[in-house]
């Protein structure tokens, strides 16, 4: 068994945005499991933007992370050591575990086992994982796109707008997406597929850039923003177009909102805007698995993923994803493969 | 037949606030029915928020008044003369006609006989009409409010938040109203069966008030304001909670609208925020009607009317009741009963 563990914990609770003296790297140990338990040698980390809510005092639907405490995520990793007849040392498995090295699966709570041949074990905290399920989700429950109509999504090449997007595409719409950047709006309009894209940062008006694209208006709006672009797609939307209202990372770190002032369009329109969490619908996991599957394996979907080399630059790299510098899925490689 | 036809006509559209520049009466003649026309007697006329928006050009989902023509409203009259077999005089209907003494309906458009037996002639300008079925319409299609929920209505003592409360208190709701006046929260309060009511003119904060009377949260809200109350609202709303948003009083006037900075709710909590038109669903129009006048005929159901005498006095009441002077249903008298 290895002697060292090294973990993250979380220090202070942050006002506004998060600082790296939020976070503290300590060396702990690794864990013995009991009866029941397995010890999981954490290979990739997931961050993502929700886990901003659960730093806050219990404000957020996820219960908070606790001062003092190792933060937790969602993590692929391999099996270390079982003391539990469902897993076996090598075994390959997600689980909601911490921040470090090694992490305890009590009574191997929160495991499942992933096939590693399926697909890159990033994914699994990706296309295949949360943010691929949330898109899946968002749409069949509330965007409910239908062929012919115009999709628009913003964060688009980000972790779960990757997947709204190309979802949009496959079910015969016309897909908008906005994105932080040039490279970002080219790889989703190139490599993904999207019928048009920009760079939010560069528009000079988020109405206008919206409307060029949207020619026929906007039926659906996967909302991952909220803020001042949320202003604009109310103002493009068509009469009983659905926002799927998935997150609004452009609010999650300032101390006083963005007003958002189109909501009059709500009755004219007749627009259904509606928020919802994906662990609301997790009976739906293998119905989602299998359809997902299927598309990466015929090539319909893509992902792309940016990966973060180890655990010490988690941190770092968590506060530069909330300021949208990620290029993709944001994993955390804390350990070889294999 | 009568020689004069007074008329109130748009003569300019209004920038923030209606001003009484904005109507003339004029002095017109009454119009000669044709084959298949209706010449109707208005008795009583309906002044309804939503024709602010109507007002202004085309920017509303009714199609805007036009300058130099006469307005239009709902009406409850007496058929004067008529040429249409489905009419004859002294007929009590109701029709979608002008400000003005006499409007001519052709080909009957827009009419239907009432039975002024059943309720006062008012009601069918209110409970039993557009606003009334706009309370059921938004509580049956969005709000579906269950037995031991909380509702909150604001402008509850209005035209359709009367009726949204006691809907609310008849499905086994607890019912909280805002109003504009001690009064008026009196009113819902004490006559009207709600369980709490608060005036927000004089409430210190709308948070804290809410919070006061939903001890429980709040699981639909049936939003005629908009604006702060929305903010208010969106903070104590329960996981799961409906919003039925039938309109925005609060922000019609404004040049600037105030901001909404609380939707980051609507994801963490899964809150639904739904706008809707009530004419989209006038094949339900019967069912209403049956289900109104059961209530009303029962006690059940109560309704405040607040009347205005005179056409004249139409300008002067409009721009009162969007300014909230108006207390209960508000409509204008323009001729007597027969």
């Amino acid at each position: 068994m290895p002697d060292g563990n090294r973990q993250i914990v979380l220090t202070s609770r942050p006002t506004g945005w998060v600082a790296p003296e939020n976070f503290e790297l300590r060396e702990g140990t690794v864990p013995e499991p009991g009866s029941g338990d397995v010890l999981v040698r954490n290979i990739f980390m997931s961050l993502d933007p929700y886990m901003r809510g659960r730093m806050n005092e219990a404000k957020s639907y996820a219960s908070s992370f606790e001062i003092g405490e190792v933060l937790q995520a969602r993590v692929i990793g391999e099996v270390a050591a079982s003391k539990n007849d469902g897993y076996a040392a090598g075994d390959i498995v997600f689980g909601m575990l911490g921040w470090e090295d090694y992490s305890l699966a009590k009574g191997a709570a929160s495991l499942r086992h992933v096939d590693a041949e399926l697909a890159p074990l990033p994914y699994y905290l990706g296309a295949l994982g949360m943010p691929g399920m949330t898109a899946w989700i968002g749409l069949r429950e509330i965007g409910q796109p239908k062929a012919g109509e115009t999709l628009f999504v913003s964060a688009a090449s980000g972790a779960v707008g990757q997947i709204a997007g190309q979802i949009g595409r496959i079910r015969g719409c016309r897909v908008v997406g906005s994105a932080g950047s040039d490279a970002k709006a080219a790889y989703v309009a190139d490599e993904l597929g999207f019928d048009a894209a920009f760079n939010y940062k560069t528009a000079e008006s988020y109405l206008a850039a919206l409307q060029e694209r949207c020619p026929d208006g906007l039926d659906v709006y996967f909302d991952n923003v909220g803020g001042a672009m949320l202003d604009a797609a109310l103002e493009v939307a068509n009469p009983f177009a659905r926002f799927v209202e998935c997150g609004m990372i452009s609010q999650y770190n300032l101390v006083e909102r963005e007003g958002v002032q189109n909501l009059v369009y709500l009755t004219r329109k007749r627009i259904r805007m509606q928020g919802f969490i994906v662990s609301d619908h997790s009976d739906l996991l293998p119905e989602f698995m299998a359809e997902m599957a299927g598309w990466l394996e015929s090539g319909e979907v893509k992902y792309r993923v940016d990966v973060a080399d180890g655990l010490e630059n988690a941190p770092a790299t968590f506060i530069a994803m909330l300021k949208g510098e990620n290029f993709g899925k944001q994993v955390v490689r804390i350990g070889p493969d294999s």
